[in-house]
This record gives C-alpha cells, structure tokens and sequence, in this order.
C-alpha cells in the first residue's frame, strides 16, 4: 500500500483527547462532563421548522442554489445589530461575513496570517480546536497564563514583545473554554492597549457570551478597536443550533476580503439553508425571550452542578463561581493525581477531560478537570457528582 | 489603521475572475454563460421538502446538534452504493467521509501533503477554483496540457519525473471543467499506471459524472487503485443541490482519518440537515429515476445550445461535441482578439469566461473561452449566441 507522507504542519497537530474520549460514549450507561454539547432544550426546534417550511415551500433557489462565499446580504446586515448587543462591534455590511463555525475563523486566519514557523499567542490553557487549528497552518504557540480575571499581563508583554512577533493574539473573554473564566474590563483594555502599543492583531472569540446567565454584560475587546486590530468571530451554535455550522466574523473590511477568498477555496460558502433559517429567526421571532429562556435553561443546570459539587465534594475539589457558559475548571486537591482520578472516574461510568489536555504545552503540571454542565440531565448531574464523591473518598 | 501582513501561500492566491464577472451579473439584463450554476429544475426542490419537514418534526438533536467530523454513519454508508456506481471507489465505511462541497478536499488534501513550495501536478486549463486552493496552502502548480482524450500523456510522465515530485496529481475524468474533456478509458489506466510507477497519488474529482446525458459511463481511476493511491471527490452539488455543500471523498482509510482531523480544525463537521436530507433521499425516493430526469434537463439544454452554435457561429467557432457536464469550450477564430471577443460579449450583455482564466499560467495563448449552457433558460441560450454572432460578425 501506498504510504502517504504528511506536511510538518499537520504532524504538529494533536488528535483531540476529547475526540477519543467521545469515541467510548457510545456506551449509553456514561455519563459525560467531557463533551461541550449544548442542551437541545436550548434549541429553538419549533421555529426553526416553522421557518425551514416557509423557506422550502418558496423558490427552490432561495435555498438550494449556489450562494455567494461571503455570505447572504441579509444574514450579515441582520447580525450586525446581534453582533452589536454586548458593545459596537461591526458598522456595515461589509465588516461582517457568514463563516460555517467560528473554527473556521481560527483555520482562515491563521491561514492568512502564518507562514511555517511563525508564532501565535494565546491564552493558556486554551480551546483545544482553535490550537489544533493554528498548528495545521504551520503556526507554533506561545501560551499566555490565563489568571481568574484574564490573561497575565506582564506574561503577555513578554510574549508581545519576544524575539518573534506573535501574528495574533487569541482569547476567548467571556466564559472561556476549558476555564470558564471571564476577562475584567480593566483586562479588557489592558490587552487593547498592549496589543495596539506593539502591533499584535487581537482574534477574539465568543462562542458563550450570550450565555450569560448572572451578573452584567461587558463590553467586547473589539468594542474599543480604532485600529482595525481586532477580528471578532461570533458563534451561533449555542444561540442556536450547532448542527447548522453557521457563525459571523466581524473585523475591518480588507480583512475580511481576504478571509473571503480564503473562504472559497475551503468550502465556497456556508450551507445556504442554514444561513436563511438564522435571518428568518432575526427578521420574525423575538430574539431577546429566546435568549432570556435560553439563560434560563443553562442558570439552572449550571447552579445545580455548583450546589451538588458544593454539597458533595466541597474543601475538597474547589472552583471558580461562574456567571455564564458551559464549563467548570475544577482543582483537585493536592496529593491526588488527576490523570488517575481522571481514568478511576471514566471506570465508573464518568467522563471529565483532564486539563492538560487544553495547555500548549501537554506536560504543564496541572492539577484541574473540565467538567461540563450543558449536556448532562439534572438526574445525569446528581449522579455524576455522587460519581465524584466516590472516587475521591477511595482516593483520599 | 493597522496594515495586515499576508503570509506567502495566501498572496500566491489569484482573485478568481469568475467571482469578479459574477459581481456584474447583478445587472438582470446580462445574460450569463460565465457560471456554473446548476439548472433549479434539476433539484429535487419537493422530496428535499417532504424530508425536512418529518426531519424536523422528529427528535431536534438528530439535525441541530453536534455531530462527528467524518459525517453521519448513516449518509457514509449510504453513499457507497452511489459512489459505486460507475465503478468501485469505495468498500467499507471508513473509507468515506462527508465533506462540505469537494472543494474542502482540495483544501484538506494539499494542506496535508504539502509544505510550502511543494509541487501540485493538475491537468491544465484546470478547475479553478482547486488551483486556488492549492496555492492556499502553499503549492507551486506544474500543468499537464489536457487533450480532448485525456492528458498528455508524455507531459504527465516528464512531470512526474522532474526535479521535484509532485505530491499529487489533479484530474477530473469526466466532462472537465473548464474543457468538457473526457478522459478515455487507455488514458484513465495510463495515468494511473504512471502514477503507480512513480509514487505519485491521484486527485480524482468527479463533480460531473452523473451528468451523462449520451454514451456510455467509463470507470473512475479510482476503480482500478489497488494501491491506496487514489482519493476520490463526489460533489453531490450537482445531483442533488449546491446550496447543501455536502459532497463525499473516498480513499484509503488512515488518509480519510488525516482528512478528518484536518476538518475538524475548520469546520468540525458539514451541517448536519444537509447530511440527513440526502441520506433519507438515498434511502426513501428513487435515485435512479432522479438522475434520468435530471440527465433529461441537462441533454436538452445542452444538445440546443450546440444546435444554436452550429446554426449560428458554425465553421466560425468550433468546440468538441459534448457527452455530459456543464460546459463547452469553444475556440474562436484565428486572428479574432479572445480578450477582445469576450469583452464586447460582455457591453452587449452577454458573460463567457477567457480561456486563460483556467491556466497555470495565465499568461498562455488561448483562443478559447468556457461557455456555461446549465444556468441560462433556454431563451437565454438563444439569444446569447446571437450576442455572440453579431459581435463576431463585428470583429471578422
């Protein structure tokens, strides 16, 4: 047989841990912290088949033709006001494209930006696909500490200002994945300042802003950008389905250009149905109950994880509070060994993704888990923590 | 503003002329035989209805959430009966994944066995649009001059054996875009006998195999591959709907799992309604009587827009006779100016593509341009060719 010799970019990809961790959720009696599956309660199911009716029922063309790479006019002149909703973030119609997932934000950028070798920054520990994705274009990582707060400032100039020139400088500010940490506004400004100051572009991610579910909206990093600095990727897979692939990038209209044929040579566009589904729900439902019931759905899930972790394994396995997302960091207490844990819980029918699975570098002593409150069902939650409970007991 | 710094696969990228002559196309009184558009009336617009509509009354989580990269199991196992159907591509399951349109396996595969500078043999004039991508990730081009029966076969040979290997050769066998060219079945085992003897693997795009209208259907190259040496790309843009942008990509296993991961760093996964229309299409409609009547609409236009030529531009402008496909190339008169040619076509309404659109390099002689007959109505296609008659009859 043939044997296929692969490019030095893609042999410096990692296979996803979560990826094999989702392979063994076949079996039905595990119960899974692991994945980052939105509750399908959260779908907006009757609408969207309301609208996909209405749609199909019209000229085929409308829906099934050929459509342009950088997306329908209306989606984009839609989504500028729901790109605008936490701060200004997108003017016009063309500082807005439609992309099939954020993730293809971070593939087209880097892509873009990256020839083989050249350096990314990003806040550490990060989203295990964006990662994964700078290092299939050939981009090697240099990880930020993230604090409770935001990234290390000082540990951000260094990287900054280090002997190579970061391309970009990835963050995920609200909620972030795996910590579930949300950056001050004070950091907020602070990263505008640093990155303008040295000229670093800024890729800012926000997948779970719009899941907030306590506490005050603030304003994104791209809501201070004079510069054209910042490239701002806006997921629509927890507003509304992830299954669509539809997500909106803003950022300053040359950028995008190029984002665009970058675009048609990947995938040409981003499925049509999916695309005017989301301008139908814009144009005809009310956006604002959805997310307000949507909040709700995640307020409950999320504080009842907090309270069974509170109850079951409190002063023992401690975390951060949080306002809003999908994810819990938890911390471990000194003397067990997470790996072991980690493996010891997945034998007992519970999956939890060890944390240093989302470092750039895999071997930084970690002593956290990602654990997941979106996918389980409460009776799921109650269980899986009781699951927690003993394993740590035998540990102990 | 700040200035962006593009890397050196993107500024290798050509802005695609095709995109710039759509551009105009807003313009309702053009006439365009410049597109690739299939004809709505060949999209099963009723049975994509009927499938939604029980798809989205069933359980949400089936089409809106997450799903895995390679694609619903059950759409792979499906498609390998139709990717069968002109020959063997593909056994078993994993030798299949679903991509968001073929293009992404252009994207996929040149990312993966590329490194900057790395050579891309391809049929020329060649798919745009695949050249693109190629340079997207950093290939250098080598063109094989395409003959009406095939590549030269001499050409293929030098190439393959010059100073740098390329890491893949790229073919569409069947009516090529941009020529309609037809591999024959001598040169279809010859390249891939060359191929074999030199270790170079084979792109084999099949976008228009299904769209035989007249003659008999030959193997794919992939049918005689025993070697692991062929991947396979079935665009479904054309037999079922190019808004979907769902296609399959066949080949060897442990490359359909590099390809995997490569999707997983872009787009995570196609829109999973896409996969499921067209996977309950495959289980519960009649593909067979579909393709007839689609093959009909397209033999009907086609077989007219040769009748207006010959009647119109006969002796004048002379073209291969077409079997199947999209296109026609047409080859103007010595001594008429093509750029020239097209570009009055284009002030009286009329869009073609030059020739030279479609080459390595750009700058090849080239009396030919690409004439699309899928898209326009058959008034159109009359009326265009009598465009194309008066301007003739106006430079001659």
């Amino acid at each position: 047989m043939f044997q296929y010799e692969y490019s030095n970019k893609v042999k410096a990809m990692r296979p996803s841990i979560i990826r094999e961790l989702l392979k063994q959720m076949a079996d039905p009696s595990l119960i899974s912290f692991a994945g980052g599956n939105p509750d399908p309660e959260a779908f907006p199911a009757k609408e969207i088949r309301e609208i996909s009716d209405r749609l199909l029922s019209g000229p085929p063309g409308r829906v099934l033709q050929y459509s342009i790479t950088e997306g329908t006019t209306e989606l984009r002149e839609q989504g500028i006001k729901y790109l605008n909703a936490q701060g200004p973030v997108a003017k016009e119609t063309d500082d807005v494209m439609v992309v099939s997932g954020s993730q293809q934000v971070m593939d087209f950028l880097s892509k873009l930006l990256c020839n083989d070798g050249d350096l990314i920054a990003t806040e550490d520990p990060a989203f295990l696909g964006a990662l994964n994705s700078f290092r299939s274009n050939g981009a090697r990582l240099a990880g930020v500490a993230l604090e409770p707060d935001g990234p290390n400032l000082a540990m951000l100039e260094a990287v900054l200002t280090g002997d190579q020139k970061p391309k970009f400088y990835y963050t995920i500010p609200n909620f972030q994945n795996p910590t579930g940490a949300t950056c001050s506004l004070e950091k907020r400004k602070a990263v505008y300042k640093l990155c303008k100051k040295h000229g670093v572009p800024i890729l800012e991610d926000n997948p779970y802003g719009e899941l907030r579910f306590t506490g005050e909206d603030l304003p994104p990093i791209k809501s201070f950008d004079e510069e054209g600095l910042v490239i701002y990727a806006a997921s629509l897979s927890k507003v509304f389905a992830p299954g669509m692939r539809i997500a909106l990038c803003a950022g300053p209209k040359a950028l995008i250009g190029q984002m665009t044929v970058a675009k048609q040579g990947s995938d040409v566009h981003s499925n049509l149905w999916g695309q005017r589904v989301i301008e139908e729900f814009y144009k005809t439902y009310d956006f604002a109950a959805h997310i307000q019931r949507l909040r709700g759905v995640y307020r409950e899930k999320a504080n009842y994880m907090m309270d069974c972790l509170r109850e079951k394994v409190g002063g023992r396995i401690t975390f951060e509070p949080i306002e809003g997302g999908m994810f819990l960091w938890l911390n471990l207490p000194e003397g067990v060994d997470m790996q072991a844990y980690v493996k010891k819980c997945l034998e007992h029918k519970l999956a939890l993704v060890p944390g240093n699975a989302f470092f750039v570098d895999g071997e930084t002593p970690c002593q956290s888990v990602r654990c997941n409150f979106s996918t389980p069902t409460m009776e799921q939650i109650d269980k899986g923590t009781t699951i927690m409970r003993e394993v740590l007991d035998g540990m102990m």
